[in-house]
């Protein structure tokens, strides 16, 4: 992993994300911090040519209205032809048939390098188009010790059958493709409560891919474990500070701009299924 | 206040929000912070769905353009036939024909649990139609010893008139039902120094009241005095510290984040009239 | 330059922002923490209301959509025809065929007072028109020992066909009218590493721009030195408590927020040319 890690740092990779205007900030300030360079770029008037300067595509729905649709199907159509890697957030899929229904659309028309959401995000595009406008997120559940060989499965059919890698986060999060997965346990609670630490994550993804193309489920394991180490250094100072989620916030990207491969080898806790 | 206290922090209430680009994510983290979860969803095709699951509603239009309308209506409207609280936030209103029909519009077809704003924006609701297009913000001047009961009496008439909890916020805070009104003389003068302090407390509001539905009128209260002790206390550390104003804001979050009842007992400057 | 900053503190100027969502917050505060007042309203039902009312008006392209142009344009008309300085971010100018239109549109259209952006949007800003479809930003290069004359001369000419004030950022930041440049030297390199900070500046410059309106160039040069050296003391905190890229956006605003003439005329490095 350690020369996942050196492409970051010496590509500098161009970052295009079309997200959400709630953590938009935090998605651009973590690719930076992890060595990379964002562009935000909504239009649909520029998607394909800001796609075509860029090394990856991150797409994010959290605060999806109809009008953004086109940009997106238009950006990511580019970047599957000219075969750049999109790493797709579908936030709150599950919560409403709107977006239910342009998660559907996604899925089907373009092929993604990485989908990452939580379990229930994950669980609705498993189950897809059938059960669209009734999806019970709670079912599903966090992954536990208990249902993890369960979730591993679970992630190797959904990458078989979207081609994808799948990251579910949690308590525990896992990686995988259609025949092994990673299972990192790094991480801290603190990280629910701010918001956009998952946002975060798909950015820190996005940028991790970008530099390494061509090994696409390890550079998502490295940035999963990456944020999870973040979020655990960043709780110890806010210990140390006396200090709270603000503060946890800032420090989590003051990590992230500090972490390095050697950091990261001693504290991750990661294994292969 | 303490059965308040301790029902935000145990029903983890869901509070949908749609509002401002500016402070958006000062909002939501505001809401993780004080133990509520938010959910900011702007699109009016699933706005319906998302009241639907939400413990309360937050509108603010404080970057308000004319196509956000049809969903902050549709969503409000849903909120009223479902009994779920609405606080409005008419951020700017005073300032432009286009904001004060808006608001003119709202207040005419929305009940409102909780209408928070300073105090020219409050007096211009409470003037209303008549006078939309040439509201003169500084007649109604700040909240004062002078002007206090005057203050509380008007803010006790706009309560009768609208059916809403009034909170209007200044040096001191009035939160009025049609009977009787809390004046709370918590907070700092350096929380007029960041963006988005009107914002937040809007949205502690939002959540404190969906934890309380039934209480509206000490839910609020005790959200307006949790921010203002949560001021002083990020003021104090901004000394501590010889920091400014990046920091108060950090501190600020960290403070809501780690409040508690016996904390709040001990500082609240509150007073019944 | 004491009474560019003496102005600034006296007239708590208002600055309307039509501006991106991504950094949206940390121009407001940034507006804020010098003194200023900013007011975000992109709405073309309100603007030119809100123009009347403000000290100057800052447009900038970085997350722009089509919707947003007719905003755009009203604003900036309307704060021509009143007499309201204008300061104009040309966010990503070059990289797509969308903003070089845009860009050259508002140009032909629309009087500056300044004109802010790196070294490649303001190359595309010159080039205009002709090559508006194929501009490559690297060619111009950044502003070094060996080529500074050249740019300073290259500022002052574009100075004089726009008639507005030119302010380059790079390691080296020269602002420019048809007959004086200065060149600023303060700045860190973490500066590039935060989002916004090229935002920010200019947030910041159309503060000092709104307090003084008849010393433009004065005033820019001012708010860029302030920027530079607001970098460099948040650099000397991060390096001070070992931490990261999240904190020094933090500690920048926190020494906007105490800077003042005294520290400024000190830690100044600016030559007239």
């Amino acid at each position: 992993m350690q020369q996942i890690f050196e492409n970051l740092r010496n590509k500098k990779p161009l970052v295009h994300c079309i997200t959400n205007y709630v953590t938009v900030n935090d998605c651009a300030n973590v690719i930076l911090a992890c060595g990379g360079s964002p562009i935000m770029a909504p239009s649909k008037l520029e998607v394909s040519e800001i796609v075509a300067i860029s090394n990856a595509l991150l797409i994010n729905i959290g605060t999806l209205r109809s009008e953004d649709i086109e940009a997106m199907l238009k950006a990511q159509k580019t970047a599957n032809q000219l075969g750049k890697p999109i790493i797709f957030d579908p936030v709150g899929a599950g919560v409403s048939k709107f977006r239910n229904d342009v998660v559907t659309r996604f899925i089907n028309e373009i092929n993604y390098s990485v989908i990452r959401g939580n379990a229930s995000e994950i669980k609705t595009i498993a189950l897809g188009k059938a059960t669209a406008s009734g999806v019970d997120a709670d079912e599903f559940d966090l992954i536990t010790s208990k249902n993890l060989t369960q979730s591993i499965e679970f992630a190797k059919v959904l990458s078989k059958k979207t081609g994808s890698i799948i990251a579910i986060s949690g308590e525990k999060d896992i990686i995988a493709d259609d025949k092994k997965a990673y299972v990192i346990k790094n991480g801290h609670e603190m990280m629910t409560r701010v918001t956009g630490t998952g946002c975060m994550l798909t950015a820190l993804t996005a940028a991790f891919c970008a530099a390494n193309p061509t090994n696409i489920l390890k550079a998502t394991a490295c940035a999963v474990a990456t944020m999870g180490i973040c979020g655990e250094l960043a709780y110890e100072k806010v210990v140390k500070n006396d200090s709270g989620t603000g503060s946890f916030r800032t420090y989590l990207i003051d990590e992230i701009s500090k972490i390095n491969y050697k950091k990261f080898d001693y504290a991750k806790k990661i294994e292969l299924f």
